[in-house]
């Protein structure tokens, strides 16, 4: 983080008058995310290095947001500011500041698949956001910027959720404890935890994947998930890849989400008898990660996945990661 | 734990043939425990300095187990060794060790109160096995002894549940990770966590406190707990003793249980008011805790909470103390 408000203090841009800031630019990276973390549904996070979206943003000097670009999205996402995810939790921002009137122009390119279950949405709000914040050289915590985040995933995704917003804003394994109050915390985590990713092109939307888990369930299953969990944010502060290992699993999301995965246990079966320490949906699927000790293992797993996917003619991306601890970032 | 094991070698008894163990004795002190801790049912528990049990063992020349005293106990507790938790889980021990026919004598004192929520029976089978573990010499981990315990458990409750056994065998604050296998994890704590204890002199059998919780819960319910525990967790790590407060939260269990005590959410505004950090149930209760940052505030928390009850014509124990890391000790 610090190196960007660096950045920021060297286009001298503090918060100032309207006028001064026409024509300032700014391109903006964030990172997509891996939510759930297979025992910690809707409230586990983790952002990697690879993929994640781009903004460049440009202060005009017409009131209003205008989007005048999408690239990589197949002509998928609305270019209509008052429904593009992007410019509606920046919109929300500038209300905030009291700068409602401001006038920008945003160009978004889309550098991750859409429906990956790889917090696509969120990579791009963030990066809009983390634009926005730079321009007006707000140099408070990039946590601050959660609530509009989540207004934008409540738009994209039908639900206002921050295990993918919140890790793609700060970076790194990201606990969100409680939403009312709003309550995040930064976990930390093993430096040679590696993370393969492969993204199985199929359609799995989101709102879907959510709609069929179940709203009733055991008590004897949460214990085993809570169980769980516990061990997991034990294991990521104990630096024991082992114990992370033995505490990824789900008893209650997973058995229901894996079935609009193509071949998911034999990709799990794949990935386990390959070297990996854990293997679960990412967010709401398709995508598929591992935790891996080295990138070697990580390697060699995405492509035992993606060969394996080629087999059963499903086409499919692969990025292999360890934890991106910086969050969004000027590029 | 490395304490114990020095005296055991002090006292000269190394694994060795039976005979030479006759009339060998040994004294135990076995802690009482804090299970659940409000948002980690069944699987969370800590070890506290007071209350706790005492056993005293002695081998004789005689096979079998007598229990020729108990004390303490209102004459509740059964003396046939084939009925009483110490003597059953000793007995499992002698006999994984192939030295099922040793004679022993026990005598246990009971110095905490039955049927309170502070794993009194866990104290007194742990007190049991690390007595049979020091006069026999084994200086293998105690936490070895947890499947003894929990057979233990198994009968004094009826179901063989770890979060009081293992945090009396093993100090501190316990997590079981899972039963199927069995994964035990020692959390770390803030020295200056302190806690004060309540018990009410009322009947809530363990039994009929299990059997009131819901087998079916809201999934939504589900997400806060799990949000909760990994909360606690983390503030365990992170020795934010504010967020283990904020953690402690308790949507599933204790609105059911907090029926069975007297005043519970009065007791709780007396605790949370009086600068208690967290307020709830100590196991299955009628006990309660709080957590506080400093020994005055809790001694002053249990007056007050004395005093309503006294107010209300129920007797109480009170007891403040620090987590105690160190389990069972020879005395």
């Amino acid at each position: 983080m610090s190196n960007n408000i660096q950045e920021i203090n060297e286009v001298q841009l503090p918060f100032q008058g309207g006028g001064g800031l026409v024509g300032s630019s700014v391109k903006v990276f964030a990172p997509a995310t891996v939510a759930n973390v297979v025992c910690g549904f809707d409230v586990l996070g983790f952002a990697v290095n690879e993929p994640g979206d781009e903004v460049i943003m440009r202060v005009t000097d017409k009131p209003g947001i205008v989007i005048s670009k999408i690239t990589g999205d197949d002509g998928r996402l609305p270019l209509d500011p008052t429904k593009n995810t992007v410019s509606v939790s920046v919109q929300h921002y500038l209300d905030s500041i009291g700068r409602g009137d401001i006038g920008l122009d945003i160009e978004l390119h889309k550098k991750m698949p859409i429906g990956s279950g790889l917090g696509s949405s969120s990579a791009s709000t963030v990066a809009g956001l983390f634009a926005i914040k730079t321009l007006m050289g707000d140099t408070t915590d990039p946590a601050t910027l959660l609530p509009f985040a989540m207004k934008g995933e409540e738009m994209a995704c039908g639900h206002g959720h921050a295990d993918n917003v919140a890790p793609a804003l700060m970076g790194g394994f990201v606990l969100i404890r409680s939403y009312e109050p709003l309550d995040v915390v930064r976990l930390p985590h093993p430096k040679d935890l590696w993370c393969a990713i492969v993204f199985p092109d199929v359609d799995v939307p989101t709102r879907e994947a959510r709609q069929i888990i179940r709203n009733k369930i055991a008590m004897k299953d949460a214990v085993t998930q809570w169980g769980n969990i516990a061990g997991l944010v034990s294991g990521l502060f104990m630096q024991d890849i082992d114990l992370i290992g033995r505490s990824m699993q789900d008893v209650l999301v997973e058995p229901v989400r894996s079935m609009l995965i193509p071949d998911f246990y034999k990709m799990r079966e794949i990935a386990m008898s390959s070297g990996a320490v854990s293997f679960g949906i990412s967010g709401s699927g398709p995508s598929v990660f591992a935790f891996t000790k080295d990138e070697e293992t990580a390697r060699s797993i995405t492509q035992k996945l993606q060969a394996h996917l080629t087999g059963i003619k499903i086409g499919s991306n692969a990025y292999v990661s360890t934890i991106n601890d910086a969050g969004p970032r000027v590029i």
